[in-house]
């Protein structure tokens, strides 16, 4: 018997999301209420660090956010106005409660939590010279280089110690973190991934995307800025910018896929720009179909404006099981097609006898994509014409995203033809990088400067890859250790 | 600080699925895969028995079947090649595993187990006869008094006294069971609640709705016929129909909300039946709006019918988290709406602006509704006109489905424009029964003789209620003992 | 890797421990505390009910009474004046919670739950009967026998069919119950396990043994008489003696090693018996040695008795693991001997260069005995003579006592020299059985009428067997349902 | 309802116990035993780190060593030919998972992990002066301490690190470490803690008593010396002794109870220097008595020899539960004195009617021995002499074990006569420290140079107390992170 993956198994994942209040009395609450929000970027663990103006707090555990913080006895031991928290994947192997964030050290200032969203691309050239001074090394999260960068800055406050160790650090960061005195969020120069400012009643809060602040009534304010340091007091929230000032690069790939489509980024509506992108896709990649029918649920948006603009009817053709869990045994190779029947079903009626345009966000294996169009046809569909709302993703993602090596990626190792082929469609088509750019909405991408980070689809990562460029990777990591 | 039941916290709840197969050497794998298809029908336990050809293997947890049931080491310790299964919600107080089906009992005759979606409406005056002749119950479970009748029974072979017994009771069944000889299907005389038969490779299969054959690639073979006894044995199946047969009764709710939308139950698409009440209810219930938006995920398939019947987007105004669990901490009132907004979260950029119909399935309660409502304003729609894609809801049910008493049921204590006052819509709208039945597809209802159970609808109960005519009650069936 | 079961691997084994309370409002905690005190009897599940006045209330465990009934949250769940409980163990296969006591049913009468120290010998006759009558077995416990025996009695009081119910049953029995109107104790009319009253400032107590009545400061009453059925209501303590009255025939080897020391049964000290028993088998079998050692904690206090006999030192040759559970791995055959040495370990400095005199109370299979001598002989002693504390055990027991196979009896397969050869010593005596009447106190054995039940020694049983009789075993009472 | 800490309640309590082997496949499974065999030294915790020529595996958790390493899969998790482990009391609070030895750590050399009996006495300094140099304590132990100075060392071997670590502390230690190369064993100067060599088929052994080594059947080899630095290589046995060596003062605190009787320690038998310390008490003591009865099981061996040196009867009279965990309930003043009989009753046939010499090895708090004597006399004593096995303890240890405020030890807040009235007997008697030292078998003490640590009865500390002296507590150590 083996194990069938089967949960967002042929996506790209997003590693982590952030949350960060003060100034609440029920701050753990609201953490874990925004936590909640957040669980599509992080499904493996969850943590939150409180701190009750004398002590801090601390709870983690490998779950989801329901699982663990949604009773009175863990919040009830989460005291205080200020709190921090963090969902996050594993990137490689088996989850380790010690890599769960945020994480926490005693400083000779004081207690300092922090918890990161993105991918530092330097983190085991510093980690390596660390060693060498003497420091010791508790995970194998490339955050706990900015922990000890912190410990060892000689600067006199906490922010000037948080400044001095990123400004060490190259890849992406969207950072809460807390300290005796301040609520502290910072973007990367580049502001590779998203961080917002919210407010509840007056109390600050810091969050990676605002769908974690519609959940508790809370007011948008702004986005952070890239290369910002916020930091909220007693006194009232304080702004700095203290690193070289690039042009932004934010993730492209955040309103492909990885934000939730209630949520605006930088300043649009993800739902939107996505029933753009899908009106564009069905502008450049048109096809001769009864009907549009979404993968669900990622694909629903793109397919209503596809739909839209196609002048075609939208249809359930596919039907998901929301009860699905992560695994399910797959006894023997008498039950096909386990992994993807397990989460979605063909809607017979809804599909037989007719030509059917099927609408997803991206392909990354395309292994799911196979076993969907087959499930259509065996139900009946007479054509199947695949639409990608998204163009070929063929380079992997040093930014705080889980992406398949190279030689796994459908599109790096394939011809348009050929993944027809492969996926079993009549047709295949996807977005251009241009039409992407058309969808969310600014100028045409710039090839020397682009506006945002779509290196996934164009190879142009925008800093340096110091851990990746020798041959090094993040294997090495790993500590001497294997705890149980 | 205070817990608040989230999910479909204000629907009616199917009370239980079933699922059984014979003559497949991955019988429990299997049982475990139609159970999972089945989870929308009970979700607080489920159970498998196997049969290895001398003994008889059990396991029944709390919980959600992917929880219990996808490791090698549970399906394990379920050989053979027949087995049955169950999905449950338990009716009222804390779930307890003795209630937690398929039963299992050692007969004179060997072991059988017993699996029962409905409710029976004679059970307590029969169990009260049976403890007086010396019976022991062990559980609060009105299938429990089917196996005493069983036990009891002095008729010769396993399927005779399985119908002996069965002609004592009332109310709703449809059963699987599972004997050293044969797997077992029933459907009560009126048909209350959906059984169908399905093959997988030569293996006969029972499942309460046709989503559990498509799962594992089984092909649909037909329902079991109302009062209908299936027995599948070695040398085939055999069908007998030993009671006296009335008029059937379906469930027209299954139709409504129990049913996934890709079933088929009693020869109907149930995605397609929905369309025709979302179309019907456009006819029926218009509105003066720019956009059509449904409560995910049940109220989607009507909001397409609607949106298609009068020629307005439809779109996704409201965006469901799926990663909800059934409880969430409320710290305090500072923290409103939360129940519904742990679940739902208005899509601020498709709402603000427009005037909506938003489309759900029904109305229980009419909490939920009032929540989204507001959410829905708060978002910015300049107005809100609320279409129920069935009629009002004022009766109980008493076939196996859990209804709030008649004080809690919106519907039962408001008349159209108290209820839109109370939801805060600008206009309420409900399907008419009339409409029901020709979206159901047949003849006009018959009054004198309705074709479905519509007596949450129209108080017109098919069956004689013994247990609940003479002001006694369900509750009086509780054991004198509490066990941890 | 195998295991190995160390905790009294080579010992008889008694399979149960019962308490019981009426009138005191601390019911449930005295009840554990009393289970605590008789955590000798039984190792391997322990369970309670209380009544509250309306309902009864059960928990029940696999595991010492200390680690599930020592903590507010279980005692807190047992509420009411009244309460029983049972320590025991299983007595074959896999130990399931099915099986632990009390039983509880629910009656036409109403609640009643009961607790069985000892083992019926026409269960599996009576319990065929039972059957075929329609009665459903739950577990494959002797004890539920009793339950379907008063379920169907036509007596019209509790008391009445209690009676109704054993007068139908052979064998060994001491029996705690509890009802909504009184607190019961009954012992078989032989008196073959041992049951006493005691009281706690007026509150009624039964218990296995008096060492129950003193860890909760109450005062012993008496032994409860063979054949008497005692209750105990709000109007006080009431005796009744419905069964013919053979001579009492007690079982001698509570004495030997069932009983704690510090308990008094059928009126006499465990432990001045078994310090007499030393005494006498000194005389009988005197050894030219330097030290007396037992093999602790069982063999104390004959080997007391013993050097006190003999005029020799006591000395601890062998220190005991207290820390000791029932298992650990033995990797391989590189760790020698590691079952024993878990558990003890030689005391070198004491055995060394010296004859020594090992006492232990009786010898099972002989296993432990040849490791330990083994042992003894390697810390350097240089003479190692057994005496044993009972005559040769060479019959199995059927009234509660688990005893191996006759072929697995050393002094049933083998005589007394090649026993000594087995077990490595130099020479090895037992006590007599007309030195074990001796000792206990009273009259010379009658061969013909003996005043004990000593059927372990000497075969002669007070009872029919007549599940054993006919080639039938007790095995057939397993269930056709192996339950998770 | 209060909660009662009844297992060795007023004992002082050792804190750790170590063993480490190389060469050995069964690396990790001889570890598990030989810490079974020194439970006795700390219950609270255990763990054991392997190295398998890769990496090293760690698996630490709260509770006994049977509880979590006897079975297959912690073990086969921990593989490899050398390991070590640690069982260890909890100072204070909590018990933390963080605080559980061995420690490891990956250092610039690679992997080393450390377990620690003893207390260092200018941790806290340190600890100040690590964190102020950008240090990261990940827990509150004072083992931490040695790791950073390991970490910071700039010595090339992992051998020259550790000792110039070592040369930094101050207090008592016996440790064991591993790293990839050697398995390492060190004794502070004055070899206050015990730490043996063994040896098993060639494979070295240290573990901190040798009842750890006969467990397994290994060879004693020899204590290591205090100030000595013992590794294990492929090459062999290195030993050096790179510290100042002042006269050795071993703790005699663990011949009076740390130590389990059957081990030898300092080349003396345990048992026999108990035996001796008894006959020395008999003589500075003597009392008119019927017989002599040990307070199970820490009095027996000098109640032997009190009872052989007297020429009087030694009876049990207390007997003792062995099941008993840590805590019970005790509902309410109802049951009096609950936490002594948990463990402890009175055997009443023995003591009923006779004058009692009662032997204890110490008393600390006097709190139990209160209860005992009571329950003795209300067994039917007629007199109760106690008599303490060491000199009366009033000073707190420094040094690995855990001692009440001096303000709760009963002899250093009352004189004889006080403390005689306190506990309730007719006369009380301790050993003198002259005649504790006859026992033991050497010289006088020596007032300038004690041979001994015996502080805790004569206050006088063999090194600087650093972090005790000015005010400050070991309690400053703690994190400003709760976690749970």
């Amino acid at each position: 018997m083996s194990r069938q993956r089967v949960f967002t198994a042929d996506k790209l994942r997003e590693e982590c999301g952030v949350f960060g209040i003060s100034g609440n009395e029920d701050a753990a609450a609201h953490t874990a209420l925004g936590l909640h929000a957040l669980q599509h970027r992080g499904q493996e663990a969850a943590g939150i660090v409180s701190f009750d103006g004398r002590l801090f707090h601390s709870h983690r555990a490998l779950g989801l956010v329901g699982d663990h913080f949604s009773n009175e006895a863990v919040i009830g031991a989460l005291p205080g106005h200020a709190a921090i928290g963090h969902v996050r994947y594993s990137t490689a192997g088996a989850p380790l409660l010690r890599n769960v964030q945020p994480l926490f050290a005693d400083f000779a200032f004081g207690g300092l939590a922090l918890g990161h969203n993105g991918n530092l691309t330097n983190a085991l050239v510093l980690r390596r010279q660390l060693v060498e001074q003497g420091c010791l090394f508790q995970s194998t999260s490339d955050t706990e280089v900015i922990i000890h960068l912190i410990a060892r800055s000689r600067q006199p406050t906490v922010i000037e110690r948080l400044i001095d160790a990123l400004s060490q650090v190259q890849g992406a960061y969207a950072l809460v973190a807390l300290s005796a005195d301040a609520l502290y969020g910072v973007r990367d120069p580049l502001g590779i991934r998203p961080l917002v400012i919210g407010e509840l009643d007056g109390a600050p809060i810091l969050a990676s995307e605002t769908c974690a602040l519609d959940i508790m009534g809370a007011r948008f304010v702004r986005d952070v800025e890239p290369g910002e340091v916020v930091s909220a007091t007693l006194s009232g929230i304080e702004s700095i910018k203290p690193f070289a000032m690039p042009p932004r690069r934010f993730c492209i790939f955040e309103y492909v896929y990885f934000a939730r489509p209630d949520s605006a980024v930088e300043g649009q509506s993800v739902y939107e720009v996505r029933k753009r992108i899908g009106a564009e896709l069905a502008r450049e990649a048109p096809a001769p179909a009864d009907i549009v029918i979404p993968v669900p649920d990622s694909g629903v948006p793109a397919a209503i404006g596809y739909a839209q603009a196609a002048n075609l009817p939208f249809e359930l053709g596919l039907i998901r099981n929301h009860y699905v869990g992560r695994t399910f045994i797959e006894p023997s190779d008498r039950i096909r097609h386990l992994g993807v029947r397990l989460k979605h079903n063909a809607n017979r009626s809804t599909v037989a006898g007719r030509r059917v345009v099927l609408v997803d966000d991206s392909i990354v294996r395309g292994t799911t994509s196979t076993k969907i169009v087959a499930m259509v046809r065996n139900a009946g569909a007479t054509e199947v014409h695949m639409r990608v709302a998204s163009p070929p993703t063929i380079h992997s993602c040093f930014y705080g995203v889980d992406t398949p090596e190279r030689s796994q990626l459908l599109a790096a190792q394939n011809n348009l033809e050929a993944m027809a082929r492969i996926i079993g469609v009549d047709s295949l088509g996807f977005l251009s990088l241009d039409g992407m750019y058309r969808a969310v909405g600014g100028a045409p991408r710039d090839a020397f400067q682009p506006q945002y980070c779509d290196a996934c689809f164009s190879g142009d990562y925008p800093t340096l890859l110091e851990d990746f460029g020798h041959g090094g990777s993040a294997d090495q990591l790993s500590l001497m250790l294997e705890e149980r």
